[in-house]
């Protein structure tokens, strides 16, 4: 008897073994296919380089469109479509100006529009400015000290944090909801300091709100250079003015595409792993990092399967979002549709944080996922993958799928230069490492196969 | 009696808890500091492109040396000295020039110098070409097709490695030792394919090494786009011949110095912990990355302990070590001297694998102390340290030390893009992002003082 109890022990043990080391074979195939034959790094060449800034509704963002679908149909993915989904269409108008007017000093300074923002009109507004740190500052100083001004939201980024993304997450208020809450109090217009740790002369633009029952003033961003001059300006002159002129403008909605492409499973076809990114961009730079890298890494992810001749258990597709940036329309739209369709998600992973060396995947599951995937982390470990961990923000467009139950995965690679290029001019192809983007890759196509292969 | 154990276990426990406390607020000292006044990037600006470039033997290596003395001096260490060391005193001369002859086609293609290669004559050297992939192929091949002829050492490196270094150390004996070993068989001249894996245009130089006894042939580096140019020119005609001219030369060793400054121990101050990087760079980019930062790195270490007015219990060292590059006659000097002075190296640390994201430290101990050192690695975690690990491998400079019982530390960033600029054109201070820079200053700031505090 307890000779048939160790040898059913010695059969398990080398049972799992073997597997074990089947899977370690599996995933370095990932890397070995990737590393060698991969065709991220080209791919985002051309939607960085050919197409350019993809802004929803613009021609680039038609063209990113197009690519993407033929891209996968190229690739002969099991089935590619579209669709539709409405989008918000605004349009950056002519370059911005601004100028600040201290004692006898006039200082041309580098702004952009935010996102959304209306216009100043053809001759732009020109106003005291009135410096703040933070939204509450605004209830403090009270309509007597804000009327008529240009509010100038000055709080940085906070350097201590290790990862950039809660700093980004600890001022970016400031953007969102700046020129809302200084139009309360009376504000024209609202100058915002750009959202990065660097202190350069890019301005970065991103999104903002308003609020209907709220009068629209314009709202800009600001470089960290511009915003060192800007404050250093009021601090010797109190009566300092900023000039700023921006024609930008939110025009109707047009049609637009998410591009879904999916390679079906073969044992459990009905249970579906998305990974996606967003194609669209802004505008100012080629949408590189943000968030080319994540569309080309799950096209690829797609396309490493069919290269390695593996049919995966589990359905698996890849995910290209509308209009991430300025409203999440193809998102709510994906999800929309996979709930009118019956859709089981079992997984949705996102990649939107650049295409930077791999650091981690976070999970955000109803059943405590990130534990079950514990025993999957030494097999990621030599290729960068150090943690899989709980996380509460796993990616803005697979977030509509929480609610149906699909267990959110992100992508975490490594944050430090990120917020450099984020949503600036900077955020082109040069500023992407091949191998960087490769491993990312990679290490996403392993992650979906082990899930694919052996369930949550 | 069991209710005595149990009050001095809660005591226990409780001391413990309140030293991991300690022990991680005082960590968290550390990166606030360096990430909001620290000097690390501001010095690296200084030395990258105030001096430049700063081969052993030039007018740049002295005023390194004399930098970095005075910047030590200036931040107030205990004591500040320099040590005599006798250096190679190779220079590169004139622009080198190269250029293919197949068919009927003349192509220029960018070449440059390998470090301590004889030059050509300024009329330089034409001859037939023949591709090897390693030094063995030599010897298949023989001295009857080699004999007169330029070899051309093609060997990639293998881009399956997920770590760099090993597909640079899987591929750098064809520079180091190419040239003596062509020149057993006859060859006239070697080029060799540049040790990186990006496909560019910028030749990486590096140092190659000659043996008396054998006829001492000219050696340079090919950028790997030449090097593609190269082998297909040989595929399509045979006969196809090389052309390269270089000046470069090998002078008398001149006099240069180890940069030594130091914070004594307040107990015990005979235990010295050493932390250092290497003051020599290549000459044809600005020697950012190698080793501008791993010098910065170290002396801030220094800065770091006394900005938070931390009085060391161990002495810390840092040491700017003078020719890494080409002869590594500083950290042979250094070694000597401190057998000489019965100095007690318990700790030698090197950072000297560029400037980038923090990844894990490498410990060669004769006592398993990467063993000893685990119960540390959660407390690094949360700067991006995920493993304290053996390695073979921690630094070229501290390695003489070995032999004196001192326990090596490598400090490891993430290398994927390390060998896109080194020894190039392009390791330049542009390349170096501030916050990584300061990352990694201060979890070697962070590990030497729990070595400081605890011992080994």
């Amino acid at each position: 008897m307890i000779k048939k109890g160790i040898y059913i022990c010695l059969f398990l043990a080398s049972f799992y073994c073997a597997r074990a080391q089947d899977d370690s074979t599996m995933i370095r195939n990932f890397f070995t296919e990737e590393l060698t034959k991969g065709k991220s790094y080209e791919m985002l060449d051309h939607l960085s380089n050919r197409i350019g800034g993809r802004l929803s509704g613009s021609p680039q963002a038609a063209m990113a469109v197009e690519w993407g679908k033929r891209t996968m149909e190229f690739l002969g993915f099991d089935k590619v479509w579209l669709q539709e989904v409405m989008v918000p269409h605004w349009v950056r108008g002519e370059k911005e100006q601004a100028k600040i007017f201290s004692g006898k000093e006039k200082t041309e300074v580098r702004i952009c529009a935010l996102g959304n923002s209306v216009g100043t009109g053809t001759k732009g507004i020109t106003a005291n400015v009135i410096e703040v740190k933070s939204l509450k500052d605004l209830e403090k100083l009270g309509r007597k000290n804000i009327e008529g001004k240009i509010v100038f939201f000055n709080r940085p980024m906070d350097p201590t944090h290790i990862s950039t993304g809660p700093a980004y997450g600890g001022a970016v208020d400031q953007r969102g909801r700046g020129a809302v809450e200084a139009a309360r109090y009376g504000a024209v217009g609202v100058v915002v300091r750009s959202m990065t740790l660097l202190m350069d002369d890019h301005p970065h633009t991103g999104s903002m709100r308003y609020n209907d029952s709220i009068t629209k003033i314009p709202a800009c961003a600001i470089s960290t250079v511009g915003a060192t001059m800007l404050s250093d300006a009021i601090k010797l002159d109190a009566n300092t003015k900023f000039y700023f002129r921006q024609t930008c403008e939110m025009l109707p909605d047009v049609q637009s595409f998410n591009v879904v492409g999916e390679i079906r499973g073969s044992m459990y076809p009905e249970e579906i792993i998305a990974v996606g990114g967003h194609l669209d961009s802004w505008d100012l730079g080629t949408g590189a990092h943000d968030d080319g890298t994540g569309v080309v890494q799950s096209i690829e992810v797609l396309r490493l399967f069919k290269m390695l001749g593996i049919r995966p258990k589990r359905t698996i597709r890849a995910v290209l979002f509308m209009n991430e940036e300025n409203g999440v329309r193809g998102a709510d739209k994906y999800a929309e549709l996979a709930a009118k369709n019956n859709e089981k998600h079992l997984v949705a992973m996102e990649s939107d944080g650049g295409g930077f060396t791999p650091r981690a995947f976070g999970v955000d599951g109803p059943n405590n996922e990130a534990d079950k995937m514990q025993s999957w982390v030494n097999l990621l470990k030599p290729y960068g993958i150090h943690e899989i961990k709980s996380t509460p923000h796993t990616g803005t467009d697979i977030e509509p799928l929480k609610k149906q139950g699909a267990v959110l995965i992100g992508y975490q690679c490594d944050s430090q230069r990120y917020f450099d290029i984020h949503h600036a001019e900077t955020d082109t192809f040069d500023k992407v490492n091949k191998r960087e983007l490769e491993l990312g890759t990679a290490n996403m196509a392993a992650l979906i196969w082990l899930i694919s292969e052996y369930g949550l």
